[in-house]
């Protein structure tokens, strides 16, 4: 099987790397903070001392980075993969980011022979660990063919969605927005319940095994129920960032999202309050505490 | 099997009436607007000229009506029901109402020896006239026993929030608020993906077969996604009054609940643009028209 070049350790890059390795691929791995390649080098991953190394010319690099600046560092950068890809390489990105930069990032790849496809995802780290993520594709058709297997490795289900590399990426903000919908809605309801006298566990079993019986009001559902925000999957800071871009995005297509600006309040609020690195569902306790 | 009162024949009460009939129950029916009784009298149901008449002493009546006020005046009117339930009669209240309403009848059936049991429903016509109803229950446990085989044929589950009779109407509100904040949610994630080139149906089918994939996204989302809002389940003014209901138990019990209210918001400028008697998911049209 082939090396593939990861770079992007976090919570989830490693949960998903660690899967590359199970299914027979070789890597080489790079992360800013050194230490975390770690774990992946005890697993057989080849540790690269800059972002470049992990490159070879027409080969697969995957990036799984915080944001769209990490991973515009990470391209252009001094250190960073530039041309390094060359003649049919591609750059399967799997970052959640601006559908700007991954058109940007596109023509960059295109100007050097290469491909550019974007691969983001959807599951939290436990899902990554079970390569049960969800992932939304898009990118010329024969770049999206030859990565299909790699992705395969890492989720449970691919969902193309066409040519236009910012396509996959508006995709996942949109979901990222339904989700923080729904949070921003179970807390509403449950608290509603709980202030008159209805426990809130009562109210989530019954709409998380009827009407509302799928994976996002169950597990969010069931932190909000119990009020409890650990282990941290998503952080505040980093979501936040995500309803960003939906805003900005938005604004430039002018699509009026009331709600998605009432999710980044929530989240600029958790922030300010010092919770920047809990779980991003605890913009689900703006509610509970009576903050409107 | 005993004979039934049933009052209220609107899309949903006929629904459910016609299954009691089905599962062997005699009804004695009434409806303010008289011509709806003739398809349940042509199934066998004997018609009520006035309220008071599908009542037996000791017996059961069921209410499937629009509002609080209806719903008064079927009980406390001049040809309501007053005290005709007698000793050990059952009110088994099955409209949207608000709790305090509820609590308030619970009351007044006490007072004469009688019972008061809220059972409202979640789901839309179709489902009720499959039997496929979810009903949340609430009241005194004897009176809650005796009814079950009834609601059984109108459901596809019970689920019991204790004897505070106004407790199930706030799980129903509460439900209701949650549906209102799905619509909006996906209202805006599909504009905002149409908007930048990704066809509404494409993320519909991605979200609703995998993060949402359950009820209220799929039926939901599948009206929103393709833009057809007929046939009409629940009116945009019939649901403005659930949300009526809800914010006035949010201020009351001091929850703060900017996403109730910003539902409340679009189904109050749906009908100030004239649709009222639509199906209350047109308030996704309040994005797609680019009206914040």
């Amino acid at each position: 099987m082939e090396t593939i070049g990861f770079i992007g350790l976090g919570r989830m890059g490693a949960a998903m790397a660690t899967n590359l390795l199970k299914a027979g691929y070789r890597l080489r791995v790079y992360n800013r903070t050194p230490q975390k390649v770690e774990p992946l080098v005890a697993q057989g991953a080849i540790a690269a001392a800059h972002p470049f190394e992990v490159a070879e010319p027409g080969g697969i690099v995957i990036t799984m980075l915080t944001n769209d600046a990490a991973l515009d560092e990470i391209v252009f950068g001094a250190e960073g993969l530039q041309d390094r890809l060359g003649e049919n390489g591609v750059h399967l990105s799997m970052s959640t980011i601006s559908p700007q930069t991954s058109r940007r990032l596109a023509e960059h790849h295109r100007q050097h022979g290469g491909h550019y496809v974007a691969a983001p995802v959807f599951g939290r780290p436990d899902a990554a660990a079970a390569a049960k993520l969800w992932i939304v594709l898009s990118g010329p058709a024969e770049a999206k063919m030859r990565v299909q297997p790699v992705l395969r490795a890492m989720g449970q289900g691919l969902f193309d969605f066409g040519e236009d590399p910012g396509a996959a990426n508006i995709v996942k903000l949109a979901g990222n927005m339904l989700i923080g919908a729904a949070i921003e809605a179970m807390a509403e309801a449950y608290t509603l319940a709980e202030k008159n006298g209805i426990s809130r566990e009562a109210l989530h079993e019954m709409i998380s095994t009827t009407l509302f019986a799928c994976p996002v009001y169950q597990n969010y559902g069931r932190m909000i129920a119990h009020q409890t925000y650990e282990p941290v999957g998503a952080t505040a800071t980093l979501i936040r960032k995500d309803m960003e871009l939906v805003l900005q995005t938005a604004w430039t297509s002018l699509v009026p999202m009331p709600l998605a600006d009432l999710v980044h309040n929530r989240l600029t609020a958790r922030i300010a309050r010092g919770r920047g690195d809990a779980d991003w569902a605890e913009l689900a306790l703006e509610v509970v505490e009576g903050r409107s």
